[in-house]
C-alpha cells in the first residue's frame, strides 16, 4: 500500500541535491582548527557555507553560529542573553514571549522562572492565533530583555507579525533613555521555506533555523545573532564558532545546511503558492466554507469540522481542524474519537498525519496547548494537524480527505 | 604532491561502511516522536542504534544518550550532576579532575568555579603524564560528586590508570556513610579506537565518546550514563533522549555512530598491535633510545628530541616530542622554531602533523598546558604531536621522520 506523508512539519526528509553536495563535502573532514592545509581547506568550505547562510539571511557572516539544531539554538540564544545580561545588571531580567511557542521556547523559560532567574509575560493569541503587537506594547519594560515570538507556530501554522512587533520595541527603546535591549527571538524553523525570513526584513536580532524542517541535514541548525546583542555560550570548550559554541564544527552539516537554504530560497515563492492552492483546495472541501473554531456554523462535506487559526496569516503548508463535535458524539459510546485514535486509524489507513507537534507527542495526554490557548478547550485534544510538503499532489489531499470522510462518518 | 596526513587525534575521516550505512538510513527520515507507522519505524532504527552501542559499552540501552559531540556530552555531564546535586544539598559540589584534561572538560569545571558553584581540586600528572590513584585518594571528601579523567590523553596519549582511580572512589565510599556520590567521569574519545572503554571494564558511571574521533559522524556523540547517577538537563525541549536531552534526534547519526563503534571494535586488537609497531618504530628512529622529555641523555637519529609522556600506558596512535633543544639553539638566530613554525613547515613541505590539541591552537600564542604540566616548561612551545591512524603506512612514518631530519638539521 502506498502511504501519504502529511506531516511535514515534523519533518523533512534530506533533498537529493543537499545529500550530495554533504557527500562531496567528506573529502574535506580535516579539523578546520587544525593549521595545516586539511584544516584550512576544511575552515574554508565551513565558512564558505556561514557566507551563503549570511547572505541569504542578510547579515554579516560572523553573526552566523551552527549549532546541532533549533533546540539548541533556542536554548543558547534564551540562556546566553539572560546569563549575559545578569552579569551586569542587578534587577531581574524580563522576558516577553507567547503561550503558543514551541517547547524548546517554553521549556527554557519556565526553567528560568522556576529558578527564579527571569520574570515572563505570557502573551495568549486572539482566536485565529495571531499575537497582537499591542499585546506586546503593554507588557515591555525597562529590564525586558527578551521578545521571543515563533514566526510560523509549528502547530497552526500561524504566521505572526515580526516586523510590527519590531516597531513596538522600536518605539518603547526610543521612549527610553540608554535602553538598547529588548532583543526579538525569532523562531524561523517552520516558515524558512514559504518566507522571506531575513533578519532585515523580519528585523529579527536573533533567528533560529533547523535543517531537518527544510529539507536540509539531521543535527544542525543555526542561530543568527547581530552584532549588538550581548550573549554568552552555554556549552563550554575548544572555543569554536567565535567561542560562542564549543565542540568541533561538522562541515559536511554546514555545507548541507547552506545548500538547504540555498534550494528553499530559490523554490519559496513558487513552491509556497503551490502549496497554498492545496491547502485552500484541502480546507474548502473539508470545511466548505472554511470556518474558525470559535465559530459554530455548520457545513462543508465533512459537517461540524472546523480550522484551527485563522486562515489568513498561514504557512502555506499548514491544515489543522478541529473534530470535537465528533469527538463529542462518540464520547458516549467508545469515548475514542480524539487525536491520538484519529492518527493512528488515519495511519492504519496509510496516511502520516499529527495530532500536534511532534514534539508534543510525548505528552499528548494533556490535550495541545497551542489549540486550548485559542480558547476552545475541547479542540485541544480533538484535533489534527496535516501539512503538506515538497512531494504533496492533489490525489494525496483527495485520498486523505475521503478517508477522513469515512472516519467521522462511520 | 601526495601528502602525509599524521593528526588523526584531531579528527579521524569517516568510514567508508559507515557513509553506507547512514545513506541507508535516510529513508528512515521521519521524526521518531510522531505517532505513526514513518515515525515508529525511524524510533525503532533510533532504538536498534542505541541497543547496539549499549552492548559494546556493557550497559543498558537507556543509559546511552545521543548528543552532538564529546563537547556537549562533558558539559551535560559536568553541568547535569552539579545541578542535580545543588538542589537536594546545601554544602558546594566538589570536582576533581587532573590539570591534563580536554578544554571541553576544563573550561565547562573553570566556568563553575568562576561562578563560585564548585570548589575543585586539581590533580597534576607525574612527568610521565599519569595521575596516581594516590592523588585522587588524598582529594576525595564526604562532598565530591564528580572525578572527571580522561581516558586517553588527547596531546601526550597517556592510558590512565581507570580501573584505578575507580578503586579508590569505591573504597572512600565504604568508609564513609551514605555516600553513593562520587561518580566517575571517563572522556573515551581517544581511546576508544584502541582501548577496551566499556563502562564494565572500566567502572565508569558517565562516558563519553565523540563520532569525529572515531571514524564515525560528524556532530553526533554519546553520553552514557549509570541509571544510578543523578543528573539533570542542560539544554530544554520536547524532553526527548529519555528528556535529558531535547532536540529531535539524528537518526541516521545514531547508526553512523552505532556502525563506527562496531567497526572501532572489531578492528581494535589487531590495528592498536599494527599502529603499537609503527608508533615504536617511529620513536626508536627520532629517539633511539626513547626518552623522556625530563631525561636529558643525548643520542637518536635526531639528537637532543625526546618524548613528552611515557612510553608505557600510551596510545598506539600518539608520538609527542619536544624540539625545545632547537627551539632555544635558533631564539637567538631568528626566534623561530616553535610548535607553530614546525607545523607550518613541515605543512609545506606535505605532513599535517599538530602543535597541541586542535582546539588548542586556537590559544596556541600559550603554549600546550597538557606538555607544561609534564614539568618540561620549554616542551610547552616547541612540541610536535603525530597522530597514526588507519591509512598509516611504514613508508609515510619515514617520510616524516627524514623531513623533520631536515628542519631541525638545517
Amino acid at each position: 500500500m502506498s502511504r501519504v506523508f502529511l506531516d511535514y512539519a515534523a519533518i523533512t526528509p534530506i533533498d537529493k541535491k543537499v545529500a550530495q553536495e554533504m557527500e562531496k563535502a567528506q573529502k574535506f573532514w580535516a579539523n578546520p582548527s587544525s593549521l595545516h592545509q586539511e584544516g584550512e581547506i576544511a575552515k574554508r568550505v565551513l565558512e564558505e557555507a556561514r557566507i551563503k547562510i549570511a547572505r541569504i539571511l542578510h547579515c554579516k557572516a560572523n553573526e552566523i553560529f551552527f549549532t546541532s539544531g533549533g533546540t539548541e539554538s533556542l536554548n543558547l540564544a534564551i540562556f546566553g542573553v539572560v546569563f549575559k545580561y545578569k552579569k551586569s545588571n542587578s534587577k531581574i531580567p524580563h522576558i516577553i514571549t507567547s503561550t503558543i511557542e514551541h517547547p524548546a521556547v517554553l521549556e527554557p523559560i519556565k526553567h528560568l522562572l522556576k529558578n527564579k532567574e527571569v520574570e515572563v509575560s505570557f502573551i495568549s493569541p486572539n482566536e485565529k492565533g495571531l499575537i497582537s503587537p499591542e499585546s506586546i506594547k503593554k507588557e515591555i519594560k525597562e529590564n525586558t530583555v527578551l521578545v521571543v515570538i515563533q514566526h510560523g507556530n509549528n502547530e497552526i501554522g500561524t504566521i505572526q507579525p515580526i516586523r510590527k512587533i519590531k516597531e513596538v520595541i522600536e518605539n518603547f527603546k526610543l521612549k527610553i533613555e540608554n535602553s538598547s535591549r529588548a532583543y526579538l527571538l525569532v523562531d524561523a524553523c517552520q516558515s524558512v521555506l514559504y518566507e522571506n525570513i531575513s533578519l532585515e526584513s523580519l528585523g529579527a536580532d536573533l533567528l533560529v533555523l533547523d535543517g531537518i524542517k527544510m529539507y536540509g541535514p539531521r543535527g544542525v541548525g543555526i542561530l543568527a545573532v547581530r552584532h549588538s546583542v550581548p550573549i554568552e555560550s552555554i556549552v563550554f570548550g575548544g572555543g569554536q564558532e567565535g567561542g560562542l559554541r564549543s565542540g568541533t564544527e561538522n562541515v559536511p552539516g554546514a555545507v548541507g545546511l547552506a545548500k538547504a537554504l540555498e534550494i528553499a530560497t530559490e523554490m519559496r515563492e513558487k513552491e509556497s503558492a503551490r502549496l497554498t492552492k492545496l491547502r485552500d483546495y484541502a480546507i474548502a472541501k473539508i470545511l466548505k466554507p472554511a470556518r474558525l473554531a470559535s465559530e459554530s456554523v455548520a457545513g462543508g462535506e465533512i459537517s461540524q469540522l472546523s480550522l484551527n487559526g485563522g486562515l489568513e496569516n498561514r504557512l502555506p503548508n499548514n491544515i489543522n481542524i478541529c473534530l470535537s463535535h465528533f469527538a463529542k458524539a462518540s464520547r458516549d459510546e467508545s469515548n475514542k474519537l480524539d487525536s491520538e485514535f484519529l492518527v493512528i486509524k488515519l495511519d492504519t489507513l496509510g496516511f502520516a498525519v499529527s495530532a500536534a507537534s511532534a514534539c508534543h507527542t510525548l505528552s499528548l495526554e494533556n490535550g495541545s496547548y497551542v489549540i486550548e490557548s485559542l480558547g476552545n478547550k475541547n479542540c485541544g485534544s480533538s484535533s489534527l494537524r496535516i501539512t503538506l510538503g515538497r512531494s504533496t499532489k492533489k490525489s494525496d489531499l483527495d485520498k486523505f480527505i475521503s478517508a477522513l470522510k469515512k472516519i467521522v462518518h462511520r
